[in-house]
């Protein structure tokens, strides 16, 4: 089994429970590392500074892009977020499976500079449910919501660039079907060229 | 997760312990239904017509090839090898994850007919071992192992066709990580198009 590390990139919908989904997997399964984005947004109640993103000013960002140090960036809800190359190729250089908790515009430009990158899209399990997600948390204004919804139909429609769709119905089972995606993807056999030659190799002598 | 059946295909070295592998997985999880080949070879002691093999005679197993009942057959070692459709149908048809233990012709030949088939090949952990596993029964005939060793270069040459590699180094491992495979399978993008169409067509609608 493929031993090299392994990009993994999960979105998913506002309301998809996405976060929570990787938080659980964290926990159960300390051998992932988990990109910290860097973000021009305000730090929200409890956030901390390079645990859930690294909080910078928009000089900051400007001067991260202008060093070519983001593997990508966007700009979402007029804040930027991006991801800072050195501590993913850090964690890679190291074998270590990473994962990028980014939106879908940043999934399809690491898959353009990762090819190998498995591309994870969680959802509620059925459109009611995804609605009701969206709309129903009672807390936010029609504006937020509106934009919410708008963001959502543009994540819709990039669905297909994904390669697996992981539905969140049950936490602890969403956790696993990840960790197992993963577990997979490290035997596939376009992973595992070197053992695949080194079997037909051996056999081309004996022969 | 898509609900339908998926048809695996499980091959590999002889000694590489697929045949235990497969016997652990329908253990652990009954719910995969293990497809019954048709051969003409003769039964070994304690196998069950039915259960290990559906045993026909020559004259049997040319019928079917007329009939066009089989999906795949091969001679192997002097004796005919083959898929009854009937059984694979039925189970796909239930929802059912169907899987065929068969070498690597039928592997082929299964996949040119359900592109969605996926390959799975089990090899022992390292070239030294499998070559162990390959001579070292100690029960067969030089002539015997040689076969094995012609059976296996093929085997190695065609190891490129497979979608995964299972490296059989611990068989409870071994039996989850197959399971493992097959479920991170039934979330693969392209086998959930309508989910990904549902909520597509449900935001247009919203739009």
């Amino acid at each position: 089994m493929s031993k090299k590390g392994i990009l993994t990139v999960v979105s998913g919908f506002s309301g998809s429970g996405k976060g929570t989904v990787m938080s659980g997997l964290l926990k159960a399964h300390s051998e992932y590392a988990l990109s910290v984005s860097a973000t021009t947004r305000d730090p929200r109640p409890g956030e901390v500074h390079g645990v859930n993103y690294f909080f910078v000013s928009k000089e900051e960002f400007r001067e991260m892009i202008s060093g070519n140090a983001l593997y990508e960036y966007a700009e979402y809800s007029g804040n930027f977020y991006g991801t800072p190359k050195a501590y993913v190729d850090q964690c890679l250089s190291e074998g270590k499976d990473v994962i990028l908790e980014i939106e879908v515009q940043g999934a399809a430009k690491i898959k353009e500079q990762f090819p190998d990158t498995v591309l994870i899209f969680v959802t509620p399990p059925t459109v009611e449910e995804l609605l009701r997600r969206l709309t129903g948390r009672g807390s936010e204004s029609p504006e937020k919501i509106r934009e919410r919804m708008k963001n959502a139909v543009r994540e819709a429609g990039s669905m297909q660039i994904y390669d697996y769709i992981l539905v969140n119905d049950d936490l602890d089972e969403c956790v696993e079907a990840l960790h197992g995606i993963i577990s997979a993807e490290h035997r596939r056999a376009c992973r595992n060229r070197q053992l695949i030659d080194t079997i037909t190799e051996e056999f081309e002598m004996i022969r």
